[in-house]
């Protein structure tokens, strides 16, 4: 039995039943029906042993999160999922590693219906490389140039949870109960894909998934849709740091820490008040938190402005123009 | 400049159209429009240095066979090439490296119009994974499943060259003005999308593309359509091959070389005699070429008979169950 063989055994016995899925893999293609009107939503990325993850990541967050970080573009995307591919290369043939490899992947795949339609097992150093698949109609597509004058920017949850985790890891700083949810955070990103169907409802048209840090990501949707932004510090969440770090290492985190995968979008100020009354009725609705506004682009300030912390530490301009 | 902005300046200047992509690289997503009553055809192949292509290969064989590879899946599912991804991992940066690389893969995206839609690059082991995708409808996607008894076997091109060309290069045989064809077909094979109309006119339903060699992807359509075949070795078509070569490596690039990438179909007997008459009316039609026929599957004899080679050298008889 060869590695993909041993993977397909471990994958094989997934519940997903995936209508979508007309012809699996076996065959020189899988072939997946895509709803009509809809259009396909393809993102790659890679995923390699010393630059993405460090050394002695278990297995199993290596499988989820190599799944978890193309999901989250699939729901930055404003997707549905339809299935992934994955090019997976292993140093050797290592029976233990791939089913709890496999079993990592299969907590994601399994929770979002996402079937694996494809692969291929080398042996090289360790490095995955996954293709997701998704369907989203035109006029639903989050895209990073249709922010608008006006528009209020929100992120979905705690931001820099994951950059503490990087940054005691490279410090061999242990975990501790304290700090476990950040470590986390981490090694099992979650995928806001739950978003996706109220982000329809609230009519939001402009997401990313915050993977570089929230200036950064803010960034790129500035320069497409060719705007600024007002932020209020104090309303960006975060988690609680431990005790000790550095105003400037704890505010780096926050703001240029990136590895949380949440998402960063705008709504209307209609839509925004829209949420607001919606979550009134219902409060189990997900908390959006609302950080600042969208705000016409002038080359004369700063593309990015704290309302709350006029002057910038310096360790942070390099994440943006201030 | 990173090493994928690099890649996208050498890409950016194609002349590909694709009408197909309402969305290119540089969101989350790519979005691509799968055409109406189509299914998506997916495939994803990685190329490796010291496993799938010698060490010393040029970066523009590289980036062309790399994408060659996967374009075959497509031509051996019937499908029209919608657009690809692609993940390169690369020792070093290295501006010409990715220069002639980027060309090698634009000579094939251009002629086929199948534009890069995704990608990623990493530093690593020099390795490229390319996933493709495209689009068929599920009346004409050609599947390993669909071999009747009294189908005719075809395949599309002379077979040997490339396993020539590998058997060579293990042996630090130089290239000759003779064998400079045979090489060439090692590092620059032709996927033969030419071949999906005609394909689809002759009502084919059954086709792989030969990756493993004949006798290996013959027995997968025979697996999956529970038949046997009966074949004629004379009839089978291959390259001039050197002086010098014993018999049983002769047979060997023949029968069980790899990488050709030319397809290996069935058609009913009246569609084989349709192309017959075809090609007579139409001398500039592709020549197909008959080596067998479909046969009721029987427990009793060999998957694969030559009816010009009763006895099989035991070389090859790992390759089926004879």
């Amino acid at each position: 039995m060869n590695e993909f063989e041993l993977i397909q055994k471990h994958f094989a016995g997934w519940d997903i039943p995936g209508d979508q899925v007309s012809l699996g893999i076996g065959d020189d293609c899988a072939l997946l029906r895509v709803p009509e009107g809809s259009h396909l939503a393809v993102s790659t990325d890679t995923f390699s042993e010393g630059v993405h993850f460090f050394k002695g990541t278990s297995p199993e967050a290596l499988g989820y999160k190599a799944l978890a970080v193309n999901i989250s573009d699939l729901a930055a995307m404003g997707a549905d999922p339809l299935g992934f591919t994955m090019a997976l290369s292993i140093p050797d043939s290592n029976a233990d590693f791939l089913k709890d490899f496999a079993a990592g992947m299969r907590k994601l795949a399994s929770r979002w219906r996402i079937p694996l339609v494809g692969g291929d097992t080398v042996r090289g150093p360790l490095s995955v490389t996954v293709t997701v698949l998704g369907a989203v109609s035109e006029e639903t597509a989050l895209r990073r140039d249709r922010a608008k004058t006006g528009d209020r920017i929100f992120v979905s949850g705690p931001l820099g949870g994951a950059a503490y985790g990087v940054w005691a890891r490279y410090r061999n700083i242990p975990e501790t109960r304290e700090t476990a949810s950040l470590f986390y955070r981490l090694d099992y990103p979650e995928p806001r894909l739950d978003l996706v169907p109220l982000l329809r409802r609230l009519e939001c048209r402009t997401a990313l998934d915050i993977s570089d840090g929230l200036l950064g990501d803010l960034s790129h949707i500035l320069r497409a849709s060719r705007k600024r932004a007002v932020l209020r510090l104090g309303n960006i969440p975060h988690p609680v740091f431990p005790e000790g770090l550095l105003e400037t290492e704890r505010l780096k985190m926050i703001l240029a820490g990136g590895d949380d995968y949440e998402l960063l979008f705008t709504l209307s100020s209609d839509n925004a008040a829209k949420y607001r009354k919606l979550r009134q009725e219902n409060p189990e609705l997900p908390v959006l938190y609302e950080i600042g506004q969208i705000e016409d682009y002038s080359p004369d300030v700063s593309e990015i402005f704290f309302e709350d912390m006029p002057v910038i530490p310096a360790e942070l301009t390099g994440f943006s123009h201030f």
